[in-house]
């Protein structure tokens, strides 16, 4: 007998007759003898109606009285999924965030989890019923009902699955697992059957959005098992798991791209300590996260400084740059939204050189122009011009012998 | 200053317009240097929205997991509606049952209230705070979500006035307040300045769905005032007190009708001591109310029991009372379901004789024939043909004086 956390998203639940077959797999999975705890979320569309509802009273929603609004949409689905479960004669519970309770900080619409108290679910499960979670949501110290940003609901069940100590985390979705690179871009991409935390972590950061990063960082922390499948059919998906030795073989994982950011460049900025800080302190004050970083080297004391941000910042990050800009005496500011960041991922990266090489090579033979770099240990991203996405993707995913 | 608690029904909050309408009427009392705790329902047409999907999942939904789901249209408009107040500058704070917390029994879907804890919307209040409360919904002792049954919202303002001893409860509506019949019927029916809990409580179970029957029971029992008035105007409506002097003056106040009863005749019956109790016993342990009963005098050791049933629960209680007539020896069973209830409500009936006379003169003058009687000390109920439900209520309100 195991105990299995199983997490389905909004489209998996997104119509009556989708919950019930729903059902029929966490039937299936109970009536092998396991221990089930579901963790589910708002039924496909019902978040944006609830988030339009609230748009529809004013302009920037409080944020308590936000989370208390879009919190609904998971309520209804536990309800659902639960009743169902019931009058197929299994012995069904559904639980809310607060009355777990999943614990958070009380930064509405992103907190964090905290700690969860198992010891009412424990002794349902021991006394063999089948437990509904509310995905994406909690409660502060103050009783109060918090959510945890879009896709919370994947850090929902793998903290659940923490916290019970459970066999595995499966993560239901309507792709088969992490594929090499994203199948609508390259016809050849292959489904990978393992993958670290790490190189995870990095995927979902980089754009390839099957797993809230959160949720990633969680299972690191507590080296929870997520196993990332489809809820239309049995196959095995994907094990995000501890690095083991055959991972290190891999030169690169996976291809991910993001069309998702904006490019700010602050032009003849003289060449001082600190002009850095004094440029991006006012973004992170703003709580607008910046990407990618580039210094130019200075040519007449004189030096360039580019970064990225979302593009749905880039109106109030431009803003404050160029306020900052003007304090630090810098000659222009130039943006550009045309554009994608292109990232291969791997392992194998640590203990083998010329992968970047490689990858840049593989990208001039194409024409293609490399606008920004960044690396860490276990990832190269590049800055290319957004019409070159598909190409380069397909390139890269070609030269490191990821095809299927 | 005094302490205000406003209800406002589903109509009230059926749009986000008629939130932001129901917003400015709060900000008015609240300005006028009152405490204000406002109570809301679902925005119109949701819970139907809700029951409607819990029918999708199956027959008959489970009644925890009914009310986890239900209670969600409440929630919805508490946090659309402070998150409003909290855009134009007010503090304003929105509590779900839980969170007060109103405590209920667990008799989930018609869970009564127990007992709530004022504590916090007291500090709250003290702080400056506009109390935006959930109602229709409760916890019970195990932190299970409950809920009231249909019109609960009433219920939740009125015990909220009562614990917090509250000036007055005013509950919105789309009527001016109470009318000596339904407008609709009888052109020249009046609002009623002021009406006691009794009167009331017998107009609310007659059909005059103004008000839930156990809001006006709450209301008695801690001695609030209800002011039932329009949202759409200024107008001043009904006030539901206790009883004075001034009442006892008055014969009729109001003509109530109900046209969702179903008769039920057990014909032929062996007339013996507790044939009646054999009969209706079985209706009751399947939680059918019976409403009127009458058993003719006997004939030839033989006697008739007549009663009615709301028109959804008859299927089901002509099956049992088939049943149970086969072990009395009845004769035969009847049913109809073309009949109206019509009843004249007023304090002064205790004091004055002869108003059944007037009443059943009055109809017998239109050739309209009584099939079965009930009174009570403050009323006189009589089922007639469904047919003439109009022409009752119009000859009995005009036979009355109670026309404008």
């Amino acid at each position: 007998m195991a105990l299995v956390v199983q997490k389905y998203g909004g489209t998996s639940v997104g119509t009556t007759d989708r919950i019930k077959n729903v059902a029929s797999r966490i039937i299936k999975t109970y009536e092998a003898g396991n221990e089930v705890v579901v963790v589910v979320s708002a039924m496909s569309g019902e978040t944006n109606k609830l988030v339009a509802l609230a748009d529809a009273m004013c302009d920037i929603p409080d944020n308590r009285e936000y989370d208390v609004v879009v919190a609904t949409g998971e309520q209804v689905t536990i309800g659902l999924l639960a009743m169902h479960l019931k009058s197929l004669g299994y012995n069904a519970k559904s639980y809310q965030g607060w009355q777990v309770p999943i614990k958070t900080d009380s930064t509405f619409s992103k907190a964090r989890i905290e700690s969860i108290d198992d010891t009412k679910i424990r002794a349902d499960l021991k006394a063999g019923s089948i437990i509904i979670v509310a995905g994406f949501q909690g409660v502060d110290k103050d009783g109060n009902v918090t959510t945890l940003g879009r896709g919370g609901s994947d850090t929902s069940a793998v903290a659940l699955a923490a916290a019970l100590k459970a066999d595995v985390c499966e993560i239901y979705t309507d792709v088969d697992g992490i594929y090499t690179t994203d199948p609508n871009i390259c016809k050849d991409a292959t489904k990978v059957d393992k993958i670290s935390y790490d190189e995870m972590l990095e995927l979902a950061s980089l754009g390839a959005k099957v797993l809230q990063l959160r949720s990633v960082e969680f299972a690191k922390k507590y080296s929870v098992d997520i196993h990332v499948r489809s809820s239309l059919n049995e196959n095995t998906g994907t094990i995000v798991t501890r690095e083991d030795k055959d991972m290190e073989g891999i030169l690169v994982s996976g291809v991910a791209y993001d069309k998702n950011e904006a490019k700010i460049a602050v032009l003849g900025v003289p060449d001082k300590p600190g002009i850095a800080a004094r440029l991006l302190t006012p973004l992170s004050d703003a709580a607008i996260p910046v990407d990618m970083i580039v210094q130019n080297v200075s040519h007449d004391g004189l030096t360039d400084l580019t970064f990225t941000v979302t593009k749905a910042d880039l109106k109030k990050a431009l803003q404050i740059t160029n306020e900052a800009a003007k304090e630090i005496d810098a000659k222009e500011i130039v943006t550009k939204e045309d554009i994608a960041k292109v990232s291969i991922v791997g392992l194998g990266m640590r203990s083998h050189s010329g992968v970047a090489t490689r990858m840049f090579s593989a990208l001039s033979k194409n024409n293609i122009n490399i606008a920004m770099i960044s690396t860490s240990e276990i990832k190269i991203s590049v800055v290319i011009d957004e019409k070159y996405t598909e190409l380069a993707v397909r390139i890269l995913h070609e030269e490191f012998g990821l095809a299927g």
